[in-house]
């Protein structure tokens, strides 16, 4: 007989599988309902310090609210770790741009972030990309930079298509990926890193005027994004930059650490970036009211391109007459985590987080009583609330979070759902026992924090208004 | 009065805001159907060429689909783009995924691509994984890696709590993001990238005994990932390698193109890689049975770390007695986009894709009546089952696809529906007038390809076993 090459643990497993099994089953086959207790998101309120920022950089509201409450780890400056309920926020926002996008007819793809140097030089962008380009080089020497924007790579796709007809265009294709930029000082967390994710979408028309149409139709679809997460935005006008194109619009949140200086009119909806505006504009050029300067964190920009980059891979389309001509592009950046921590930042308390509510990573945080507490027994309705507002509530399955950390107060729990901000935190105390039975339902908004005592039908009345995506 | 810098774009914007505001509406609130007319999904099967590939280098027949039916285009060697179909499927898979890692208490979280390199210099990685890490530095000098697997990044945020309770293990985080390896030879398509998307899952537990529980767990797990794609697997004996560790087990789908070689037993359930047993190994070592050779492509890999990484980084948590003591770890990857492509090549025809049904990125295609034709008036048939299916069946919302394409016969785009391998095809051609209505629904798995002819109640009935996700 052979022998068999096995470790200790091998032969363990080997052994034990029978037993490890019975084990496992009871480990895993669990009952759906999400504790805090099994979460991994270290919170560092309680003490005081925020792990992970080095005291010398300049932070802001949102990143010291999302460090301290564990959405966020720095892995580098300027790079970030996303802790589950942070990305949770983030792929619903994913959704959201996502529906918006099929709505206007975009179709989801993605590129390589590897994008090969050759792309990049053929348009210049190589050199006057400058040091915001990460640039590698593979094991043959080729070069190579991580895609902080893809129009090279998605206008070569395209002018890879010889037979293309102008029956087949407008196409609109994005993506939601990593992009990355070498910036010389990463600050405000997620709201300047290196590694961000960005919405990108290219547009690929027949004319001008058709290209004008769908700049309009996105412009109408970023109004949607914003609206439905609640969000003020202004939109301006802006300088093309490095991306080139003629016609150019930002999308703003008002904030005060906002980076770039904005001139709105107090009439007319005119407003613009102030790098777009000749130095000594006092007026609105449109209705000649006021400007008045406020700032704002930018979440977005759009570009009408014309034929700046089809022209150089050739792009091209047969048109009706069955010649080729060149496309009329247009791209289109949201910045996804940007928005995220710039909605926190405008929406937040100064030490309690607020979400839009549509993306909240959890819509209801529920508190049982403390254990060994002379209610301690109300801790099983509010198990059983943890399953019955899914049962009744169908779009809030997977939304509902048992803090069932039940050696500590009620207060101390209370005091982080208000930290952690989700829109609805429902209390299970002594009322919950009491023949009248309350339930006591917090409702935390930006504007004002709403306390109820309400019956079950009554909350599951309230619960049933909450947005989810 | 001021003169405002303004193209003639610019111009045209402002002065036909309304006019563009009635076109875009009419251009972009449409009725929500999907058609192949509009999708950006370049199909070369006609002209029987393969764009994007370069004739000298290996391929194989999930490879060569994909690029046929412009599923995937190539960005550079072992670089692809995915397009719309192809992302669709992946993002299918990532849910499917995503249920199966909630179901043993995984947590979603992302780290950041850009990894420092005193990070894996500390594990000796920087030097020992050689020319596969892809390296760059940023402008600072400082040295970074594109992340191929996570275990430094992880463990150093691990080590970071420095107060972890064993009543806070085991964690479980994963991640499902784009991985890197500077392959010397890359080939077969998405089957081995120089960029693709892998989940890794992390667990930190605090004894052998429970990670070994873990260690079960996570490969029920994958057994069921594996059972929902419909995609017979093999599970074997593997070599840990660079990750390190004394377990590990790869999963496998057999194939020809395969690039290891598995000892799988006749009798009993052993199964091995060539390369983690003893070179004159002829007998099993489990039931000592006869052992067959076979090709497999690794998909999933697992393993058992021990304290490798936990030790360097001190990564600890406080036991029962409130003394230090290291996790004990597992890592378990995923090939993501390698499934996917791995999936085709066992499932298809050689002409015809065939997916693993759960994740086709669409259930449903729709083929009305050539335009022009005796039966066109039954268009209006095809046009009204792409809103009557989803209503009555609303899990195939947004999954069905409408072949408007009617400058061709139904037989030209039947052949494209067959190599696009959809589950089910829909016909509706003469026998929809009729007055005894007949549909013909074309059912393509992977075993065969049966035709209905069918009544809209009958239809409606085969179409609600479809199961999607």
């Amino acid at each position: 007989m052979r022998v068999f090459r096995c470790t200790s643990a091998q032969l363990l497993a080997l052994l034990n599988r029978e037993v490890a099994h019975t084990r496992v089953l009871r480990r895993y086959l669990h009952d759906g309902r999400l504790r805090v207790s099994n979460m991994f998101q270290p919170m560092s309120t309680r003490q005081g310090k925020v792990t992970g920022s080095k005291g010398k950089e300049l932070t802001c509201k949102s990143q010291r609210l999302m460090l301290q409450t564990g959405l966020i780890r720095q892995a580098h400056p300027g790079t970030f770790h996303l802790m589950a309920p942070a990305l949770r926020a983030v792929e619903k926002l994913v959704r959201l741009v996502d529906q918006e996008m099929a709505s206007i007819g975009g179709q989801k793809v993605e590129m390589p972030t590897l994008t090969p140097g050759d792309l990049w030089k053929a348009t210049d962008r190589w050199d006057t990309m400058g040091t915001e380009l990460f640039k590698l080089q593979d094991r043959h020497k080729a070069d190579y930079c991580l895609g902080p924007t893809h129009e090279e790579a998605v206008t070569e796709i395209v002018a890879a298509q010889s037979n293309l007809s102008y029956k087949q265009l407008p196409i609109k294709v994005y993506q939601i990926t990593r992009k990355f930029r070498d910036e010389r000082r990463p600050r405000f967390g997620l709201l300047r890193g290196r590694e961000f994710l960005m919405k990108d979408l290219y547009t690929f028309d027949t004319s001008e005027e058709t290209a004008c149409d769908t700049y309009e139709g996105v412009g109408q679809a970023y109004s949607r994004v914003f609206n439905r997460l609640g969000l003020d935005y202004v939109r301006v006008e802006a300088d093309p930059g490095d991306i080139g194109g003629s016609l150019s619009h930002e999308y703003h949140l008002p904030a005060d650490i906002g980076e770039d200086q904005l001139l709105v009119c107090a009439k007319c909806s005119f407003g613009a970036n102030k790098e777009a505006m000749a130095e000594d504009q006092t007026s609105c050029p449109s209705c000649s009211g006021p400007l008045s300067l406020t700032q704002g964190i930018e979440v977005g920009h759009t570009f009408y391109l014309g034929t700046k980059y089809s022209s150089v891979f050739n792009a091209s389309f047969l048109n009706n007459k069955g010649q080729p001509q060149l496309c009329e592009m247009g791209c289109y950046g949201l910045g996804m985590t940007r928005i995220l921590a710039a909605a926190l930042e405008v929406l937040s308390l100064d030490d309690q987080i607020r979400w839009p509510g549509v993306i909240a990573p959890y819509q209801v945080y529920i508190i049982p009583p403390k254990k060994g507490s002379k209610e301690e027994s109300a801790s099983q309705l509010a198990e059983e609330l943890c399953d019955i507002i899914p049962q009744q509530l169908p779009h809030l399955r997977g939304e509902i979070l048992l803090d069932d950390r039940s050696h500590m107060t009620i207060g101390k729990r209370l005091k982080d759902a208000n930290v952690l901000g989700y829109p609805y935190v429902i209390v299970v105390g002594k009322q919950a026992l009491e023949s009248d039975q309350k339930f006591e339902l917090i409702q935390q908004t930006e504007q004002q924090t709403q306390t109820h005592h309400v019956s079950r039908t009554e909350l599951l009345q309230l619960l049933s208004k909450s947005v989810t995506i």
